[in-house]
């Protein structure tokens, strides 16, 4: 590798197929003139997808990976059964150092699950998190954007006060270095604002933390404070994160079919609603918290960024920029230098 | 007492202060012959309150409490400091068999807190719950309710898959008693709607769940569920219920800022949130789960029903009829009869 960065696009996986994956990474490759890129993924389809748009060759190789993992699968048998998934191969790549970081629009247990063999844990993380971006009121860092970020909303369970700690450190790193937030303020989910608000390993990190240099901890925000965006980055276990995020992405249509409910009877309420139905189906997609950037795993040496399966080939572009963007800005090392503080 | 229902109002700590809460109670012994009340505070501000509104006199009795507990106070040192604060006199009137359930609108610590020192908590049952009724787009029971209930939301943290169970059979009570669901649909919040999904003792719960006769247990719900209402009873742990109300609670404000910030140069859209500003005010009211017949705690020989600190008179004697209806329908008994199963 030169002194650009390469990023392994697992090209397969993801609902809209190969072609929209290489279309996306082949844009990125006209439009950052010092990212290259590996296609991992079925050869055949890779080349007829290549083939119909314009990309700058020099700077794309492909990686034949004769098989996938589908959606739907469970991530631990799909693994076992096939060694050479692409998400396997373009992760071995990665850990290789062929490449600087993975995107991927495939299953996520799987893209996890093949970072946790093939990559290390950062010296000091005991567990990696999945990072999920949300739209919040409030807007955030140099570029005012509407989105906070939490972890873990992984499958994580039973997570110690240095796991959370871990989390925090990770997710100022990473805010800092993506929403170019120069002091991100970092909070503790909880049930309470009081610092001995929580289960035992909520209250131990809350004392942690508040003695951490290097970290803008802000204390406990509650649930209400998510939506709010109160905080740049909300740490929390995977469990409540998961069912947190997954309240998030459930709320525009609740909220919508509620205000039915409850108003069928007025017609200006009805007028109204019907002014902002295309409104409602965008800020559908502004819940959906999956398509911004993607969801980062952090903790490990490197940086896998999980775009939505549903991503096409601009929202794979974006990816591939933050994926882009985190590598330049050595991403691990400052997560590093942030846990021996 | 006699075969009617009694019922001890905690009058003090409420927001709007112990005149709307005299007058919910007054309003209620004149709506349901069957149901007097004991008004337990300040004995001059009850007797000034009820000059100024029609009442049963017969059915409605003052019990002086020379204290009371402030909205945002530490609950176990204001007990400690008050013994005679009124709901701890109203707890131990209930306790004492004078009255068969108690409504509040004051401090919730506090009123949990007088629970656990003055009432028993049923056999077989380890721990209370905090139930609280929340908005759903779904409609529930014979009424259809556009209510679902999760519980526990209160501050418990660190339940065992017993617990859980728990919490199920209580939930199924209420729900089949207040919401006159013969078969309330009970679910287990986790991460995933696989049986093997959450941590373990959400997992050990739902094994137990499923062999547990008299409770139509579906299985895991996820986030996104909860504002759907695909279960009627949601059953989690105290700390994540915490989390998820207090974002429910916060749902349309965040929508409606969300949407405004989106969508803030298209003018239809504009004109069509100015339509909906006042349903939008409603909206808020109905999101705010307290309002609706308040929130029980549940697993004690004796039903304390918490109704918002927000509440005016109405919700009051809303709370009361809720408390009536458990008492006669025997809550208690029934929760009982559950646990043996």
């Amino acid at each position: 590798m030169d002194s650009g960065v390469t990023l392994a696009f697992d090209v397969m996986g993801g609902d809209a197929g190969p072609e929209e994956v290489v279309r996306g990474a082949a844009a990125l490759t006209l439009e950052k003139s010092d990212v290259s890129v590996v296609l991992v993924g079925d050869g055949a389809a890779i080349d007829a997808s290549l083939g119909k748009v314009r990309h700058q060759a020099e700077r794309i190789s492909v990686h034949h990976a004769p098989d996938w993992v589908r959606p739907g699968e469970k991530p631990g048998p799909a693994l076992e059964e096939r060694p050479s998934a692409s998400i396997l191969v373009a992760a071995k790549l990665v850990a290789g150092g062929e490449a600087h970081a993975l995107v991927s629009a495939g299953n996520t247990g799987a893209g996890v699950l093949a970072c946790a063999r093939h990559f290390q844990l950062l010296p000091g993380v005991r567990r990696a998190a999945l990072a999920a971006v949300y739209p919040t009121h409030r807007l955030h860092g140099e570029k005012q954007d509407p989105f906070s970020l939490i972890l873990d909303v992984g499958a994580t369970v039973g997570v110690t006060a240095e796991d959370l700690v871990g989390f925090a450190v990770m997710g100022s790193a990473y805010s800092r270095i993506i929403s170019r937030n120069p002091s991100p303020r970092v909070a503790l989910l909880s049930n309470g604002t009081e610092p001995q608000k929580g289960p035992p390993e909520v209250v131990a990190a809350h004392q942690l933390l508040r003695a951490l240099p290097g970290i803008q901890f802000v204390g406990n925000v509650e649930g209400v404070d998510i939506p709010r965006g109160t905080a740049d980055v909300v740490v929390c276990d995977g469990f409540v994160g998961n069912v947190s995020l997954k309240m998030l992405e459930g709320i525009s249509e609740t909220v919508m079919e509620l205000a039915r409910y409850a108003y069928k009877e007025k017609v200006l309420w009805r007028a109204g609603l019907a002014m902002l139905s295309s409104g409602i189906k965008r800020l559908k997609d502004l819940t959906d918290w999956e398509q911004y950037g993607g969801a980062p795993v952090l903790g490990f040496d490197r940086l896998f960024i999980k775009a939505h399966g549903r991503s096409r080939a601009h929202a794979i572009s974006n990816a591939g920029k933050v994926a882009a963007r985190a590598v330049r800005h050595d991403l691990a090392g400052v997560i590093q230098a942030g846990l021996k503080a």
